[in-house]
């Protein structure tokens, strides 16, 4: 049992819980781009019970104002914290950019994790005093949250961000490859100028664009080191708990349980594929928010 | 002065007003893409005072279930009734083939006018017993609605109806022609079988493709007739406002009110180019449903 006091982690259906340890993982995400987060927890805490929640019925976040994505990222982790969670991982650039401190403040005392910081704390340690390029969704890149983000760790680096909304639409209908993925990708790159400078890293600031990893690796012309936040987050989640000793201890895999505000046949197909295993309509729980 | 009880024509708010053929017509769409819609209103009923709500919180509507697209129609109805509204023009495909009943009931007896009807006339009246193929979105190719309303009117015509979801982002992003809005129509034109035959009509069943109409046109090997159903509802509404008497009689040009749930800036950037002439974000008044 670590630091927080277990009566904060019961959540608001006032279920005891004889160990806070092996209450489930809250993540979240605007849709189902936070699946590849999802898969890098279970991977790096293959004990750990999860449960996932995509705001589906109200995605894209990435075109709206700060003021309704602070509002629906406040009303699903209300979603998350009556069902008691002793991590709350934002999987969510753009919830993430906008967001995360008012996420915070309401779940004290149980600890937040975004996409953000983890992503940036990456690319600086991979190319430091580097040039770093982010792809993003219009909001995350208006918010400036990278730039700062890397900037506070390393003043000398180089920040351009580059908002690629199509990215998005792209993954969701699962085209991760071959030319026409290529194609709008190098159409984005040449928004920078013609030729742009290649930079040392790629930050992909949005949880849909690690399945487009392959086209946009492939449209520089040097090797780049491409910067995903889904495995750096799931490590900054593994030392949270370590750190705060609330460690599930089971033997036994994790479960999982998949919530949707919307769509579940829909989020069942695209979502496998951010999974990266099949999925049906019925593993998924449609709640309204 | 029509048919329909002036008291039914005064809205929620209970305004009095002395005419009610100087109420505006409402337009209901789930973000910008009505605005095709609007601009063919604007050209055939120049004088009438139209008032536009476009629900960009929660678009797309194309991928969300069918409770989903009924509530949020209907809440958007609701704000349009409430300023006192003599027709609705509901210029969302979407929401046509999803709610257009619901919506019927909830305005009576203000008469209501989707798109999904009148496009479908449209094509059956340029090819009778000809092949047809509706370009749409998920939801508007899952409920069959141009099928419906095609055979209907043509039991021998043929139909094929496509979901082509990433056009929607395209539109959105204003990528309107050039190699890659025509390689995405020809993968998606690929899902009908290789080499496939080609329609007699192909039908834009999504208010956002008409400004993708070239890019469409130039993967066809054979010329096709585009059926565009903003040309077709305007028409529909004027046939509508002649019938009912209720047509404004006005010297001067009619006032244009547009209103979003969220974004104006991106609004008016974006839908500057479907309605065909320059927003700033201070025309666009936010409402909240």
């Amino acid at each position: 049992m670590g630091i927080i006091p277990q009566s904060a982690l019961l959540g608001h259906n006032g279920a005891m819980n004889a160990d806070v340890n092996t209450l489930p993982i809250g993540v979240f995400d605007s849709g189902v781009g936070g699946l590849t987060v999802l898969k890098a927890l279970r991977e790096e805490l293959p004990r750990e019970n999860l449960i996932y929640l995509g705001d589906t019925a109200r995605l894209p976040y990435g075109t709206k104002s700060p003021a309704s994505i602070s509002r629906y990222a406040s009303q699903a982790t209300r979603q998350l914290q009556e069902q008691g969670i002793k991590l709350l991982v934002v999987a969510c650039n753009t919830a993430s950019a906008v967001a995360l401190d008012t996420l915070r403040e309401q779940m004290h005392p149980v600890p937040v994790t975004g996409v953000v910081e983890p992503g940036a704390a990456a690319a600086v340690a991979a190319r430091p005093g580097g040039s770093h390029l982010v792809l993003a969704t219009e909001a995350t890149v208006r918010l400036g949250a990278y730039r700062r983000a890397i900037h506070e760790r390393d003043p000398d680096a180089e920040v351009r961000e580059l908002a690629c909304e199509l990215l998005v639409a792209l993954a969701e209908e699962g085209w991760r490859d071959g030319p026409i993925a290529e194609s709008i990708v190098r159409r984005y790159l040449g928004e920078l100028g013609n030729p742009p400078h290649d930079p040392d890293s790629v930050i992909l600031g949005c949880t849909h664009f690690p399945i487009l990893r392959d086209a946009i690796a492939s449209a520089f012309d040097q090797a780049v080191v491409i910067v995903d936040s889904a495995s750096t987050t799931a490590a900054v989640a593994r030392e949270q708990l370590q750190s705060l000793a609330i460690v599930n201890g089971q033997d036994s895999p994790g479960s999982l349980t998949l919530l949707a505000t919307d769509g579940a046949t829909r989020f069942a197909r695209v979502g496998g594929q951010f999974l990266g295993e099949d999925l049906a309509a019925e593993d998924i729980r449609v709640v309204d928010l």
